[in-house]
């Protein structure tokens, strides 16, 4: 098959997958769940049919084996995830497991074998929908995993613990799955951007250099609720007031800190009444930055803002960092050896920081980690509307498929000395 | 008594009203409830106390008699609502019923007949909460009852016309509650001011110019949701930055319409999730001035700069006007006497528009119109923490009195032409 075709299979198979869902009339695949169990079984197959050997590991991660040259030769992951969230588009992660099998199937094809052996991983769970706590299928495999979780419910009373069971995993045996760091090569992945710089600058693909670090926060102003009909505008102190003066400085505030992104997401005004003053908001803000000292910064700025617009209306101001990650930078070696493998298709090669988390992230914990964005229409993604080109599809597969090439062949002449 | 003690008593009524409650730890009184019914007839008994004879509507206004010197004369009516919200304050609507019962319990102590009868009316709905639709009992009286309420059903599925008949009522006999504005000289209510003007300006009593005008506005502002990590700032359309641009003008805007109030109270941002750039914000504007072009002027003003905001930002805009009412002014001659009337007691009397709709607005309707407002602490109100001071009540009770000697010392020499 050209790669074209490859495309095109990959693009087939996407849909066959976007079909597998727990609820009938929109795509939502949870962690452990039948539609899980199907889809899993459904990507196993086509693992087999690009030669690799299949298995599911103890959280129920599916994970083909595509054999190195040596049989004592390290691993190569790729891989995304296989979960959706609710009302999911088809691409956000899928793509990436299903482009990574078409690549091996490509080498299987042409009956290539690499220096190292590959193996392609569908994650459990990414976006953890189900038990609100997320890469659980990555945690497995990096040792990050908290047993604790395990006593998690899901809305409906199941324990993670028997959910993993009934998927046909094994709870207790989860610290089986973590991987030696000093047995792997690293991890890539290919993922839809998730935004719309790809496509603002005419390209198919691009490069990732980091996994931008990011904070919450959550800011509570208090006022004092009142009378909208009776409380004269000088005798007021509306917290609604105060939060929106603090929403427009942190869109302003982002302009002095090139790269930041900062969010106000969810916002809540009590009592809540028409006729009644907002005595009361609260606010998230999502502060994203692949510096972490400059994100940093400017969360100090913007604390520094909200407590002065606050105190200049009499209003109080709390404000809590209630998460936290620091940055991910991806590997040099492998980025450069990605945008080697990009220049044989492009002219121009874009790179760019992921404002989103990913798998990536986790394996970057314990391996090299890199990353091929693919474009995706109008940055759309977590939606329906989510739209990739098939013809981007092929591109990302060239230059993943280029890309093991060249880090096969810059292995070639030290296999030995690398593989000891 | 004095009106010390008539303040007192009026004090302590209060305190047993609020005693008087559907729910075990906080004060709720819904139209047509046990409580209602409770209350009704306790107000009853005093009102009985002060020489009325008493009866009830068919929609449960408690209505007490206190005759004219003159079987034929005509009828003064005051009073205000005997229901609550929820988790309600003691003094919004029972202060001007119990304080008019203690003004004519002084006629009756010193035997004062005045040449028109007084009638004071505890209404059995103003505040709407039951049936989600306000001034059920004071539009018995002005004939403006919509017969289709009767159709509503409460939040346990009673219809309106059930609760009526239960609490004793007669939904079929509403018609006749109607008064005929011929045989009406006006209605005056004692209210809670539910602002902090009197209080600030160290007045215990004020008489209210007018009811002011009110129109609610639901805006909608609709951009783009997107990936809050993955969206440079430069590529957004965020919904609620531009909201936020428009809640802060809206303050601004207000300083060039004097007396004008303007209020967001409710804001809905969606989707609502801390991770995704809010595509749509739904607000309420709440506008209310005591001059109607006033009020329509700033409305078309703050539309203006709703739509420019957007339009900016390229985001859509929805205006719509979903409630409306006129501003209604208080008579000017019963406004002029209850000022008279406070000037006996105070060296200087303060005049204010009520930004709160009230029964008055209502009665207003058919007949000429005042009402005196009683400063409350901080301003609060629809709240446990309402609170209104013995000494202001004292205060209120003199004017009240002083105003209703001074009514019948106008009408006197004329008794003879106006009753005709």
């Amino acid at each position: 098959m050209s790669t074209i075709d490859l495309a095109q299979t990959v693009m087939e198979r996407i849909e066959a997958l976007a079909r597998i869902s727990e609820e009938p009339d929109r795509l939502t695949r949870t962690f452990g769940s039948p539609a899980m169990r199907q889809a899993n079984d459904l990507v196993a197959t086509w693992m087999r049919e690009a030669g690799m050997t299949v298995s599911e590991d103890a959280i129920g991660n599916v994970i083909g084996r595509y054999p190195g040259r040596e049989e004592s030769g390290k691993t190569f992951l790729l891989g995304s995830h296989l979960d959706t969230v609710r009302d999911a588009g088809k691409y956000d992660g899928p793509l990436g497991v299903i482009a990574a099998i078409a690549c091996v199937q490509q080498l299987h094809q042409s009956q290539t074998l690499l220096p190292f052996a590959i193996e392609v991983i569908g994650f459990a769970d990414e976006e953890g929908v189900r038990y609100q706590t997320t890469y659980l299928g990555s945690k497995v495999l990096t040792g990050r995993f908290n047993e604790q979780d395990l006593k998690r419910f899901d809305s409906r009373g199941i324990s993670m613990a028997d959910a993993i069971r009934t998927f046909g995993g094994n709870p207790d045996k989860l610290k089986e799955g973590r991987r030696d760091p000093q047995q792997l090569l690293g991890y890539t992945e290919i993922h839809i951007e998730q935004g719309p710089v790809l496509e603002k600058k005419y390209q198919p693909v691009g490069v990732v250099t980091a996994i931008s670090g990011q904070m919450r926060v959550r800011a509570r102003f208090t006022g004092q609720a009142g009378h909208a009909g009776t409380t004269p505008m000088g005798l007021r102190r509306d917290a609604l007031v105060a939060a929106a003066h603090f929403i427009t400085a942190v869109e302003v505030s982002t302009n002095d800190f090139p790269g930041l992104i900062a969010t106000v997401g969810q916002i809540e005004a009590l009592p809540g009444a028409s006729n009644v003053i907002p005595g009361e908001v609260i606010l998230t803000v999502d502060i994203r930055h692949h510096v972490d000292a400059t994100r940093t910064s400017a969360c100090a700025r913007l604390n520094e803002v909200a407590h002065r617009t606050a105190e200049k209306r009499g209003i109080a101001l709390d404000w809590e960092i209630v998460h936290e990650a620091q940055s991910v930078p991806c590997s040099h070696e492998l980025t450069a050896l990605l945008s080697k493998a990009a220049k044989r298709h492009l002219v121009e090669v874009t790179e760019l920081a992921s404002g989103a988390g990913h798998d990536a992230a986790m394996l970057g914990e314990i391996t090299p980690m890199a990353m091929l964005f693919v474009r995706c229409e109008g940055g759309i993604s977590h939606n329906p509307a989510e739209a990739v080109m098939t013809d981007d599809v092929r591109v990302a597969i060239a230059v993943m498929g280029d890309y093991l090439l060249l880090l096969g062949n810059q292995l070639n002449p030290l296999s030995g000395k690398k593989h000891a």
